[in-house]
């Protein structure tokens, strides 16, 4: 085997690689922090390599020193998910027995060791928190890629139509639980969507835009996977072990508390922040968003209505270039616009100080979200509900750009009026849909593996280059380090021959960005919003994502392997605060749908053939009766789901059952029942009577005692109701006899 | 002490009397089944003691025969509550133990004691099922009241204003956690009005009707206390240890099954009813909703036509009595549909057949909710929504009356011509809104109390007659039976003096009605109904129903003590399907308020003055968007309620934080923490590097070990970390000096 293949497949047994940089430090100081980081490392049972990093970092190589400190962990690990619910059963004591009875997984030891290494000292980790406060020239830790493992799992998914899951299952063990949720519901989501790109692929032939059919049963479907989703995250949650795992909450390390008190119940130090301090702060978030709507809306706009004065009002020079003005300014100032708004949403959750990861993650999410959703979907709105109702009075008042544009204009006729010329364009919302649905997602697909792949060439022929000055200027090559033959060879001088092409690999891995599921995610929700809110203009949007989704899955496997930095694993039961998103964009999806179905059904003439004659209250009727009938649907729908069975179900209920029993029989083993009465009281003899009767005198008697002692045992009780009964009987049945 | 009072205060030690009637039976399968009975108590530990009950039935006192039988029985049910995730923590192993750390209250007692008699063979109960299949004629099985506990509770209760929670608890520790919801539920209810009370006042002196102020602080309210209240439940029932109990789910005895599979998971025989046919048996609710709707609706409408006719339209002869007509009409016909839909509604639930106790009564509550709601709210309804907007309209049509009535007019002048001489009468919402929250309410009160007694003197003198009829008919006093002193007092003759007043009480007791609070708690919940809905009409409301609350709270106490047999403890965590109800209603409060606002402000005459102007869109508007802000408000509101601690989450926390550290260090005591590291690799001497050579020529070196034996201890990453660290540092500083 060729070495460089060789270094392609092993992976030295490394565990991590930290990098660490050193460039902005002072040359001892750096030295002492790395002896620190070397050291805490050492405490916690890693074994540690270092070899050369770039010109201005080394990269410091972990292994865990032996089996029994890392199954330590494990077993560790494995009793705190218990404890919190997520496992049904304790963990075997004997911790070799317990890993046989369950193995652990690849991305199950890769997180108990990132753990180990990040886990604050008082939790038994090694504290390293890379770039922040002390460690903040650890620049990265990060697993390397399992080259083999990607080469199979690229060349498997491309070649299959469908994901199973057991693929998902791979994708679990290898990248963790939080990823593999990501594929799984992309992956239902690319299933589910097969039925409405038939269906809107034959509404679009068959029925025409803004079918109220198409409207009802888009809805419908979306309804029914968002429910089917939650409940397929139950059942993944209990396939994979995890359920139950966003119980366990990590607690924010740049948390801030404002007082210390003493836990009533627990008797510990807590640390606190008043909830009321938080929510003033949490209150900018209104001024937040409104904001970001007034400047994104504003953009937004401006480019809406330039588009429309050009295209439809504006008929003087340079039109065809004028024409791609908007598009110009929106495709520029926007990004700029939305990543410092997302970068001030950061800063905000930051602020807003909260004590959980989950909880600053859900906050976080939520504005991201806010923000998507101005920028995705506030271009169409405006068309829909404010060009299209009110454009012939609105338009009018984009004279403001004839004056802008009449220097230009040599000829005055150019230039129409608008009062007179203008129509409202009902196409432009469905070329405004078409564009959202299929350009920008295409774009947006090649942007996601095309920008890394440029940035990083870039950036590596630039370091290059830096790297070259930098040898041409010192001189001569560096002295050989001990216990290192000095080789001249490239890439990197210092590394000894057999370990070069391993080493060039870390380096080049060192420079991968960090891959952040989120922002798939978001891809995703975003993309479903477009089908819960518009697709009923353009119903061939449904058979788009289709097409996109297959290439996505797909894309994301290739970026995550080529592109990015093996992800560290991360447990999850759950896609997060997106499932509120999700249900969310549903929701509204019955609102839209309805208004966009009565506004423009007959392409866009409102229902009798003019757009005069929209009636507000009939609006407001409609879109108010699908509401009510989409929230009717739901609890439909959720009913019904609930009532599904699933593997996992079936398996949780199985755990559960058998750790009962077990409970059950070891706590009642020892209470045996109690000799039965009904043997008591067998006899009625003269004796027997005679003792009672002496017994009774004896005894200081009370009323209860001479209650109770009149019949002795079940049989006396008989005979002696036998006797009333018959007597009541005979009774009766007299009376009977009389009255006949 | 009197012997009379002495049998007020003493239960003679029963723990249940058994009441076997025997009237429809064969004397001899009477008495043959009498002796299963007795043999199957005293089989599961059970004294007994049999006495004459009235004409054709006998009493039969049950007693547990010995503590150790009944601990046996406690320590059982906490297991299975501490396997249902109702308790924290297992119950110690030593009963003895175990009661003493946590004392049996008498309702537990009289709970577990009810459940022996009441269970499954099979389950370890002796299989008494009262009335059903083959104890048919066991006709109740009741404890007996505890006089003098209910006189201290009547006292205490009439006299003070405001109840505590150690009151509540008092309720909970005799009658049971269900009873002692719904008095938690009214009290919490009762406290919650105080301010609505004084608000409305101050809004009826000052802001007059139909208030949009008002209407926004009742929405508001009633969001607050419907979130809270679900608060408090969570409190109460950790307080009262029963948090989680609704999952306990008991098998409904009739529920018939179609087939039997095993269980896939647990192994078991599992008797299945498909959900399918359920669902179908389900949808017959929809038509059953339908007639229910129409029939009441058709009756309340033809009164209502009537009554508006009567009053409005018709000036003929007798108007003073056919005024009542209406009234008559309703009082006599509603409570017999009524009560015939219910009991369809109930036969309807059983033929759904429910699997378990907690389904079937959330489907049973649902249809009485249905019917409930139409016959309560339907009135206003209808004169709010169809008799002041379209009465103009549909009035006229009220002349077919005309047609029934003129035989009866003398002169034609009597009857005015509709179409000229009707207005709409703007008082008679709010006059309907008076009647239905102040006169329906103190009436309901009074047949709450006073029907129960009449029914029950007049059945009881009926007896007397005619059992003084039989008396004189058989001649002779009914000769003694065994062990009894025959004695000729009354009132029976059979009783041993000192027995009599005892027996006597017993019997009278024996036929009180049985206690259904779910009967008080649709009546609070009904009542909570028309003030989400409509107190907007007239803002005393709340005040009326603080006065009537407060009486309702003692007049149930009474009645429990009074009218009712003293109710079996039954475990509850919430007051059940109610909750949705009140969800419901606070929902609808939402769109109700904001409608009746819009439609009368101004006294009924619209927003401008004219009825006319009643514009759709507006209506719709006002009330889409009353409708959106509830809901963020209620989403508000669950937030910051969710963040309000309690002394029952306290509760809680502690338990379970008590039991998780338990476990912690009992798993975690085996699996001690490995050596630390940090000592390895002290020195690097000659020897140990000579040593790593021979070592590592002599293993084969794969490149994974040649990788990790270059650096031994995490002494020697540092120091060669450090020569890179220097070395890339002076590269780096000599490049900064050069390019300055």
């Amino acid at each position: 085997m060729a070495p460089k293949s060789q270094a392609l497949q092993t992976n030295m047994d490394v565990d991590y690689v930290i990098s660490y940089r050193f460039a902005k430090k002072d040359k001892s100081v750096a030295i002492s922090k790395f002896e620190e980081l070397v050291q805490a490392l050492a405490s916690v049972g890693f074994n540690t390599e270092v070899r050369n990093g770039d010109l201005q970092s080394v990269l410091l190589f972990v292994r865990v020193a032996s089996d029994e400190h890392l199954f330590g962990e494990v077993y560790r690990s494995r009793v705190r998910d218990w404890i919190h619910g997520v496992r049904a059963a304790a963990p075997p004591k004997e911790t070799r027995e317990a890993l046989e009875a369950e193995p652990l997984y690849e991305a199950e030891r890769l997180r108990i060791i990132y753990q180990l290494i990040t886990n604050p000292v008082d939790e038994g980790g090694a504290g390293i928190t890379p770039g922040e406060g002390e460690w903040e020239n650890v620049e990265s830790i990060f697993a390397l890629h399992d080259l083999a493992y990607n080469k199979d799992w690229i060349k498997k998914w491309t070649t299959s139509y469908f994901l199973k899951t057991e693929d998902l299952d791979d994708i679990r063990n290898r990248l963790g639980e939080k990823i593999a949720f990501y594929f799984a519901f992309t992956q239902s989501y690319f299933t589910f969507l097969i039925f409405p790109a038939v269906f809107g692929a034959s509404a679009w032939l068959f029925l025409g835009h803004f079918s109220p059919i198409y409207g009802i049963v888009s809805a419908v479907w979306c309804t029914i996977f968002t429910e089917w989703w939650k409940h397929q995250e139950v059942d993944l949650g209990v396939r994979w072990g995890v359920r139950g795992v966003s119980r366990i909450e990590t607690k924010k390390r740049d948390f801030k508390h404002e007082k210390q008190i003493t836990d009533p119940v627990t008797g510990e130090t807590v640390l606190i922040f008043p909830s009321t301090k938080r929510l003033q702060r949490q209150l900018l978030q209104i001024p937040f968003a409104l904001t970001a709507a007034v400047l994104l809306g504003a953009l937004i706009a401006t480019c809406f209505s330039i588009e429309v004065f050009i295209s439809e009002v504006y008929s003087g020079p340079f039109k065809s270039v004028l024409v791609f003005l908007p598009t110009g300014i929106a495709t520029t100032v926007m990004p700029i616009l939305s990543s410092i708004l997302t970068n001030f949403a950061t800063r905000l959750t930051k602020y807003e100080n909260y004590q959980t990861d989950g909880a600053y993650e859900a906050a976080l999410t939520q504005k991201i979200f806010v923000l998507n959703f101005i920028t995705s979907y506030l271009p169409i709105f405006l068309t829909a509900f404010v060009y299209v109702p009110f454009g012939n009075i609105i338009v009018p008042y984009l004279d403001v750009f004839n004056l802008t544009v009449k220097p230009f204009a040599d000829d005055k006729k150019q230039i129409q009026a608008p009062q007179a010329g203008f129509t409202i364009n009902p196409d432009r919302l469905r070329k405004q849909v078409i564009y959202f649905t299929v350009t920008a997602q295409i774009v947006n697909l090649g942007m996601e593996l095309v920008v890394p792949y440029l940035k990083r060439r870039v950036f590596s022929r630039y370091r290059q280059m830096k790297e070259d000055r930098a040898v041409k200027r010192s001189g001569t090559p560096p002295p050989p380090s001990t216990n290192r033959s000095a080789t001249p060879s490239p890439p990197s001088p210092n590394d000894p021959p057999e370990d070069a092409a391993f080493l060039n690999r870390v380096r080049e891995e060192a420079e991968l960005e960090v891959y952040d599921v989120t922002a798939d995610l978001r891809e995703m929700v975003v993309q479903f919003g477009y089908l819960s809110l518009f697709s009923v203009v353009w119903p061939l949007t449904p058979l788009s994502f289709l097409i996109n989704d297959w290439v996505e899955l797909r894309a994301d496997a290739i970026k995550i392997c080529v592109e990015m930095q093996r992800p560290t694993p991360c447990r999850a039961d759950t896609i997060g605060p997106w499932l509120d998103s999700l249900s969310f964009l549903t929701w509204l999806g019955s609102l839209t749908t309805s208004a966009l179905v009565y506004l423009f059904s007959n392409d866009g003439l409102g229902p009798d053939g003019h757009p005069s004659n929209i009636t507000g209250w009939a609006l407001l009727l409609s879109v108010m009766l699908s509401e009510h009938l989409f929230i009717l649907l739901r609890w439909g729908v959720r009913i019904a789901i609930s009532k599904l069975d699933s593997p996992g179900l079936q398996k949780e209920r199985r755990e559960r059952f058998l750790v009962r029993k077990q409970y059950f029989e070891e706590s009642l083993s020892q209470v045996g029942r109690l000799p039965k009465m009904a043997d008591l009281g067998e006899k009625i003899t003269r004796e027997s009577l005679e003792e009672d009767a002496r017994r009774a005198s004896l005894k200081a008697s009370t009323p209860e005692d001479r209650f109770w002692s009149r019949q002795k045992g079940w049989r006396e009780t008989v005979a002696v109701a036998k006797g009333l009964i018959e007597k009541a009987a005979v009774e009766g049945s007299s009376e009977g006899k009389k009255e006949l």
